[in-house]
């Protein structure tokens, strides 16, 4: 006869398995949304979202859940087993979620749509104004929620936790000042010595070629069955085990080929995450948005810009479009490891990058803990822009409102970004040490996904982050790989 | 203050209205599953699909939803409003539902897709076998669930009422002995004289430019953003107002072209459903599956085996295939319509193929009514073949093994097939009288779609099958105008 526990583990296991279809249903919906669907049956598509994203609500806060949820706890089963996982997870996500009144869910789910139609008009306009009264309701949400989350030391950790358990604001911090200490002086020393006139923006394709292209770069490396479409934003989705997704654009071959490789990193972890073993489990999904980001950096930029992948994929990629053949292979390397100080994040180039994130966690940082007014923060922007980037925007839209994040009401998810380029380099450091590398250069990847996939994929969320790159590296989150992995690079082009 | 029947029946909306949503749901997850997702992940889909059409069920015969049907009465509004026709298929619907036992519906539906593993194999090996035990199930389910539905005149009569309300099989009896009558003489007739050596299956085509070609076909035909995307079985598919998705294949000119044709009739007559106006409601939704299928045909056969059509097109189709230059355009127009004893429905051509319905409506009518035995199916097939065509199938997958129909529970379906084409033949010889169908001729659809929009579309479900047809043409379905229309066209080829 199975005791209380386990009688009440099994219904939880059962109804997250449920809830787990749901979520896949959810990501079906989102997904055609933004590749398939007519925009005319946007009003439908967003009552459809609205249904079973109440309905998977419902019963993650409802009583029953919360009686089972108490019932049991981690520390009856062994530390790191799918059980322990699973109910760490569970309780802390409960725990999260009860604690936000359902009206204020509402509030502020109500609040976006339109957040999101006054950042584009405002976009357009290069001027903050109409985001501006909306921004404020709900930064003033989002204060009110910290409030009621509970914090130990400073209230923006609270929204950090959201992503990030075990890394608060203050180890950010630490770690943010060292890499920025070190970024500077490597900016100065590589941005002439890697300037050059070939920009791949202007290469001439034919749009199926190309498309041809990252369709062959996917089934190359992965050697697995993902779909590649085509969309204005790239992204990566899991809808179930077995059906993983991914977008890219085809702006230009710069775009196109890196959307898909950052998105192929996606990809990779979430088709080898455990999740049809542990379907609907907490243990079967990804340890976090930092080890996730890592995976997408790992391909887009530590395997994607180097010139081994190069040597081999630059005579492929001639075949498609035979234009590049103008650029030559040192060039076309040098090219895509340029270093710029563009304004534009999703512009910038691997370097820079992380001087963005690192001024746009200060800024989220001072908007919770200092209770500044929203009206300051486009001048906070540009005055911490110039102290970075050495210049002012020239007018919003390179500013406060290139990003989407704040007004979808997306706070404490910036650090993420860089967090998963110091951790891809950190682990490909200990990769290195471990795998032949020169693999690479024939096209080869297998060794390095199976070192990936038992070190990572399979792990699921059996550990965090700093306790995962721990297990691996040997040594808690440290930039210092990440500068080492840069300087070797730059000095060679 | 509202009464009490008007409070249920805004309730009985609301509860429609939700469900409604979740059909469009259960729309996308069917339409991504044959379209776009990876085929390993068929075991999660089939559980997604499966916990959607569950919930949809519950709701449509939970004691709440029973209480509130049973509290109003189309009788106490206007005959013919959109309330009197809720009401009137809300009743009809749960009627038939809650008189079949949960354990029923669950015993059949997880017979299926064992059943139709045997019927490929079967399929495969030639010989029907391993479906034998399957099929006999499932016939034993329909009749218990026949003897639960009730019936005034006949067994078959329940089965046929889940398409058509006011066609009993003493009706379509009566039709399909008119059509019969008449349609051997005329195959007899014309069969030498539309003989012809042109094959359109031989046409060499590059995939990508026939694929444009029927992509030209469904903008200009319809000027609606209709998706079409390659399935190995076309289909079409309405997953919410603004959003009609149909499916076509491109194994060779011919299927590809008329699948197209065939889908965007009822892609035309989904789109403009007032689905937007009483979204979840069953005035919304198409009269009937012979109404549906009439505009399926009409686009397919009516229109696009038509010379008219073929005036303007044959000039278009030839800057995609430029191979087709080889065939003249009245040799292209006599293949498209060549009469030809195939033993194959979907292969057949417009004129016999609805000996092949005629035939499975008898077939169909002798199972339930006179209670045979599955064993004797097969022979019974064959032997009835031979009366209609003159010969016995070479095998059970050129017999009784060529529809996937009985394999998965579809009794009293075919007619609706043949009824389609006679509707379509009959509103299409009132339409000449209204509007210049030479307009065919300059590739444009306007006023034909603007026709059918006012007469059929809009309507949604107001009117039964043979009401609409009567209010459209003046008389119930008579077969006459299927024949003339035939004949007319094959005097000319």
């Amino acid at each position: 006869m199975l005791s209380l526990k386990n009688k009440n583990y099994k219904k939880l296991l059962k109804l997250n398995e449920k809830l787990g279809h749901y979520e896949s249903i959810l990501s079906l919906l989102y997904w055609d949304d933004r590749v398939c669907m007519n925009p005319k049956a946007a009003k439908y598509r967003g009552q459809q979202i609205a249904i079973i994203t109440e309905y998977i609500h419902k019963q993650k806060t409802s009583k029953n859940y919360g009686k089972l949820i108490e019932s049991i706890s981690p520390e009856e089963y062994e530390k790191y087993s799918p059980e322990w996982v699973n109910i760490k997870w569970w309780k802390f996500e409960y725990e999260r979620n009860i604690k936000i009144p359902p009206k204020l869910i509402t509030k502020l789910s109500q609040l976006i749509p339109s957040s999101l139609q006054a950042w584009e008009q405002d976009k357009k306009e290069k001027k903050f104004k109409h985001l501006l009264p909306f921004l404020k309701k709900i930064i003033e949400i989002n204060r009110e929620m910290i409030e009621k989350w509970g914090y130990e030391e400073e209230p923006y950790e609270a929204l950090v936790k959201g992503y990030e358990i075990d890394i608060n604001p203050k180890q950010i911090e630490k770690i943010f000042t060292k890499l920025k200490e070190k970024l500077i002086p490597l900016i100065k020393k590589y941005k002439d010595k890697t300037e050059t006139k070939t920009n791949l923006k202007n290469i001439k394709f034919e749009k199926e070629k190309l498309e041809q292209f990252c369709k062959y770069l996917v089934k190359k490396i992965s050697n697995l069955d993902i779909r590649l479409d085509p969309t204005s934003h790239p992204f990566a989705t899991a809808i179930s085990p077995f059906d993983v997704r991914i977008t890219t654009r085809y702006t230009n071959i710069e775009s196109a080929i890196f959307g898909t490789l950052h998105e192929l990193g996606h990809a990779i972890y979430d088709y080898y995450l455990p999740t049809d073993k542990y379907f609907g489990q907490p243990v079967s999904s990804s340890a976090s948005l930092s080890i996730h980001e890592s995976q997408s950096r790992f391909f887009e930029n530590l395997i994607g810009r180097s010139l081994n992948f190069w040597n081999y994929f630059y005579d492929e990629l001639i075949k498609y479009i035979p234009e590049v053949k103008k650029i030559k292979l040192e060039e076309f390397v040098k090219s895509i490891n340029r270093i710029e100080l563009q304004p534009i994040r999703t512009e910038a180039d691997e370097t820079t990058y992380n001087l963005h994130i690192i001024m746009r966690f200060n800024i989220e940082r001072e908007i919770f803990n200092k209770n500044i007014k929203i009206q300051e923060i486009p001048e906070l922007w540009n005055e911490t822009f110039k102290e970075y980037f050495g210049y002012y925007p020239k007018d919003d839209s390179e500013g406060i409102l290139q990003d989407i994040h704040w007004a979808e009401s997306l706070f404490g998810y910036f650090p993420t970004y860089t967090l998963g380029n110091l951790i891809a380099a950190q682990i490909y450091n200990t990769l290195q040490n471990n795998i032949k590398t020169e693999e690479i250069e024939k096209g080869k990847f297998e060794n390095i996904i199976n070192f990936l996939k038992e070190n990572i994929y399979l792990k699921g969320k059996t550990y965090t982050t700093q306790e995962l790159v721990e297990k691996i590296t040997n040594e808690k989150i440290n930039p210092d790989h990440f500068i080492k992995y840069l300087e070797k690079k730059l000095q060679n082009i």
